[in-house]
C-alpha cells in the first residue's frame, strides 16, 4: 500500500476541503501562498494515495424526516452466521452502519428511521425476520452533541 | 421550521451530489432533462430548508493513520454531570461522535486513534481524567462492512 | 387520522371525567360556565376523535385478591417468533399488559396473580410451556407508590 | 380490612361496568334477571369493600399527543434514598407509574412523553437532576399489543 | 390445611428443641413451669400441624471433607425443560438445594464438593452432561458468616 | 485440626441420626450388629472431632407463616465495608444465611419473610438503611424442589 | 503424589533459576554457601517432585510482532460441548491459554495476534467457525503492568 | 526501536531454546547444520533486539502448593484511580498478572493462592482494603487445558 506521508500543506488543503469541497483551488492557493497548480498536484496525490475518496454534499437527516437514530446490538444464534447476516442487513436501507466489534454483541448497527413506528416496522418486519438473529437490543439516541471527522 | 417537501427531482439531485459534490450542474441538468437553472433553484431551496448543509471531501481515516475505531460506553458518577462531561469530551479531538442514548451507558462515544497504544493514552490520560466519569467500557471495531448515508 | 386539537374547556371536561365518569353534564356545565349542550358537544367531539374511548369503573386488584403484581422480561429463541408469542400470551388472563421494547428482552409483560404459588403456576404451567420462549426474568413489584394517568 | 367475597352476580356487574361505567342499572338488572335495587345494593357493597374505586373515562394517550411510552430503570447512589426519590419523581407529571421491585433497579418507572425530544428533556432536565440518582436505563415501548385489566 | 396457631409456650418449646432436639421433656417442663405431659401434648400438636418435621443431628460439612460450597445458576435451552432438569439434578448427591427463582437463572442450586477438582468433575461430568442445560455460572462461597434458622 | 477419618460404621450411624436424631442407641446397635456401647463411643468421637455438632428439630418454615423465601445480592459502596455490613445484617432475624462469594455481589444473603409486604418492610426499613449498601437485587424463590444435606 | 516440602535453600535456588536458568551451579553454590553437589542434588529433587519442569528462554511477544493480546470469553450452545471445543481451539496457535472457569463464560481464552486485522481473521475464520460456539466477547489488553510468577 | 527481522534459522533456535534453555549451542549447531559460532551470533542478535529476554526455569505452581488460580475483575470508584491502584496491587505477591483492558472491568488481574481460605484472605485483607476499589468479581479457574507461548 502506498503510504503517502501528508505534510502541513496537505493537511491545510484537506481541512479546507473537508469544510467546503467546492472551494475553488485558486482561493486555496491564495490562502496558503502557493500556486493553484500546487493545490491541484497535492489534491491529485492525496486522491491517488486513497486519502481523499471523493466529495459529497452533507445532509441533515432530520430535515429529510429521519427523526429516530439508534444503535442496535444484534446477537446471532451461531457466531459463524456473521457474514451472511451482514449481507442481509445490507438490503435494508435504514441500516446505515454496521460494525463487527469486540463487545458482547455479534454485530452492532446504526439505524435511521422516520419515526418510532418506522423503527418498530424495521425491527419486526425486516431485521428480526433474519433467520440467524436470536435477539436485538436497541439504544435510541436522544441527543448527538458531538459529530465530526478525525483531524488529518 | 420550514418543512420543505422534496420531490423526485430533488431526490435525484441529492443522490447525485451525495456521490459527487463537484458534479457540474450542466451535467445534472442534462441527466435529469431539466435546465441548469432548475438544478440551481432546487439546490438553493434544499440549502435554505437546511436539507443540504454543505459539501465536503470524504477521507479514508485508515489512510490518514487512524487504525483503531472504537465505541466507548461512559458511566458517570451522577447522571446530572452529563452536560459538563460532554463539554470536556469535546476538547479531545479523538472523540468524533457522542450520543446520549436510552441504554445503560450515560454517554456513548465513538473514538478514532492511530493505534492500540494511542487508544490506551486517550483512555488513561484524557477521558478517564474527567472527574465525573466512574467507568468506561470499550468496544473496538474489527470490521466496518456497512457505512453509508440515509437515502433521501 | 383526525387530529382534533383540544382546548382548555376540553381539558377541564376530560380531567373531570377522568376522575368521575358519571359526573352529570349539568354539573360540569355549571362548573365551567357553559351550557350542558356544550358539554355534550365537546364530549362527542372527543369521542369521535378517539381521545375519549369509553368509561369504566376502576377496581382495586388487591381487594379482588390479586396480591402479586410483577413484570416479566421474556427472551425468545428467535426474534421472529414475536407475533406468535404475543398471540399465545393473550390467552392467559393473568397477563394484563405486554410491550415490545427497545431493551434486551424480546417481550416485556405485566402479570397479576393471587399469590406467589399462583405466580409459580402461571410461569411453569402457562408462560414457560410456550415453545418459542427461551427464558424469563421476573421482577416482583413490592410497592407501587405512583399510579396515575397522563394529564390532558 | 373488610374482605367482602364477591359472588357471580358481583362479577357480572363488575365486568359490565369495567367495560362501560355509564351503563344504566335498569339495563344491568334486566340483563342479569335481578331488580335494579339489587344492582344498586351490590354496587354499593363493592364500593364500600373498596373493590370498586370509582369510574373514569378512558383516554387514548396517543390521541392526546403522548407518542412515546417508556419504562425507565433508576439506579440510586444509596438504596436508602428510595423514599425521597419517589417524592421528587411524583412532581413530574410525565412519570405516571413507579414501582419498587425485586430486580436490579432501585426504582422502575413508566413515563409518557409527547416526543423523543420531550423524553430527552424529561430525562436531562427533570429526572437526572435528582441528586440521589446515579444512572437511568430507558426501555422505549415500540408496541403495546396487550393492555387490559385483571378479570374479577 | 390445618393452620395451628402457635402460642408463646409452643415457641419456647420449639426454640429449645431447635437448639437441642434430645432435651428431655422433664427438663423443658421444669424450665417452662408446666407438666411434662403438657410438653408432650404441645410437641405432638406441632408435629401433627406439620410445624415440627422431625429431629436430626447437625453436621459440620467441612469436617466431613466438604471444603467447597457454591451456588450455581443454571440456564436452560428451553424454559419448559425445568421439571425434567430438576429430576436429573436430584440424582447428583452433591446438589443439596435447588430453587426455582424469579431471577435471570432458570434454576439456582447449591452444591457441596470436597475440593475444586471435585467441583470441576461435578460440573463437567455430571451437571453439564444434562442435555437441556445451555450454560452454568458458579459462585463459590468463600465465607459463610451467618447460618441460622427462622425464629418461630 | 483433628481430622478424624470416619469409617463405614460411622457413616451408617451418622445417616441414621441425620434422619432421626432421637433414635435410641440400642436400636442403632441392633441394626448395625454392634453393641450400644460402640454406638456411644462412635457418636462421642464424631462429636469431639466436630463432625456432629448437635441435634435439632427440623421445622417447616411455611407452616410457621414464613411464606416468602428469597436470595438477595447486596452491592456495597466500598468493598472494604464487608465486615461491618455483615455485623449489621446479623441484627435482622429475617436474614438467615449470608455468604461472601466470588460472584458480582459483595454479599449474598438468604431472607425469610411472612409475606411480600414483610419483605418490602425488611428491604426498605432494615437492609437498605445500612449506610454502606449501594443497591440490592432480590431473587424470590417460587419453588424449592431439592433441600437436603451432604451425604457423609 | 510426591509432595516434596521445599526448604529455604530450595527456595533460594528456585528463585535464582527462575531469574536466570543458565546460572552455573558453582556460582549458586558459592552464593548460598553450599557445595555444587548440593545444588545439583536439590535441583534433581525438585525436578523429580515435578516442581521444576524445565528451563526456557523468555521472549518478548511484542518484539516478535505480536502487538495485540486479548482475552476472549466463549459461550457455547451446549455446556457439554466443552471438551470438544477445547480440542479444536488447541489447533489454533494464536490461542495460547484456555481456562474452564466459574464465571458466566463457558471457556475463557487468551489470544495473541499480530494486529487488529489478524485478530479479526482469527475470530471470524478460526474461532467462530467452531460449530459449538454461540458467541464470543473479546477484552483487548491495552496495558499489562504486572506480569510475574508466583513466589516459591 | 530496532526491529530485527528473524529468519527461519532464528526461529528454529528460538523454538529449541523455548523448550530447553540449557541446550548446548554445539548440539543446536549440529541439528541446524551451522557452526556453533553462528548459533552464538544469532542468540546474541536476538538478545540485543530484545526478542530473547533471558532464560528461566519453569515451575509447576500446583506442586509448590498454589492450588487456586483465579481471574479477578476489579471495578474502581473513579476511572482515574487506575495508576495508583496498580501500584498497590503490585505489593501483593499473589497478584501475578494485571491487565488494563477494553472490557467492563477497570482492571483485570490473575491471582494465585494456596487454597480457598487463602483466596478469601487475599480478597478481604489485601485487595479489598484498597480505598479506590468499589467491587471485585472473581472467576476461579477449574481447569487450564491450554497453556503455551506464542510461536515465533
Amino acid at each position: 500500500m502506498d503510504n503517502y506521508q501528508i505534510d502541513n500543506l496537505d493537511k491545510s488543503i484537506l481541512n479546507a476541503l473537508m469544510e467546503n469541497a467546492r472551494a475553488p483551488y485558486a482561493e486555496l492557493a491564495k490562502r496558503f501562498n502557493v500556486s493553484a497548480g500546487t493545490i491541484h498536484v497535492r489534491v491529485e496525490k492525496m486522491k491517488q494515495a486513497g486519502i481523499m475518496q471523493g466529495t459529497r454534499v452533507t445532509i441533515d437527516a432530520k430535515k429529510l424526516g429521519y427523526d429516530v437514530c439508534c444503535f442496535i446490538g444484534v446477537n446471532l444464534k451461531h457466531a459463524r452466521d456473521y457474514p451472511d447476516t451482514i449481507a442481509q442487513l445490507e438490503n435494508f436501507e435504514e441500516v446505515v452502519e454496521a460494525y463487527y466489534t469486540t463487545g458482547n454483541y455479534s454485530i452492532f448497527i446504526k439505524v435511521m428511521t422516520r419515526s418510532i413506528e418506522h423503527l418498530q416496522d424495521v425491527l419486526i418486519n425486516k431485521i428480526q425476520t433474519i433467520e440467524a438473529i436470536q435477539s436485538t437490543e436497541t439504544l435510541i439516541s436522544l441527543q448527538n452533541p458531538i459529530a465530526r471527522e478525525v483531524t488529518p
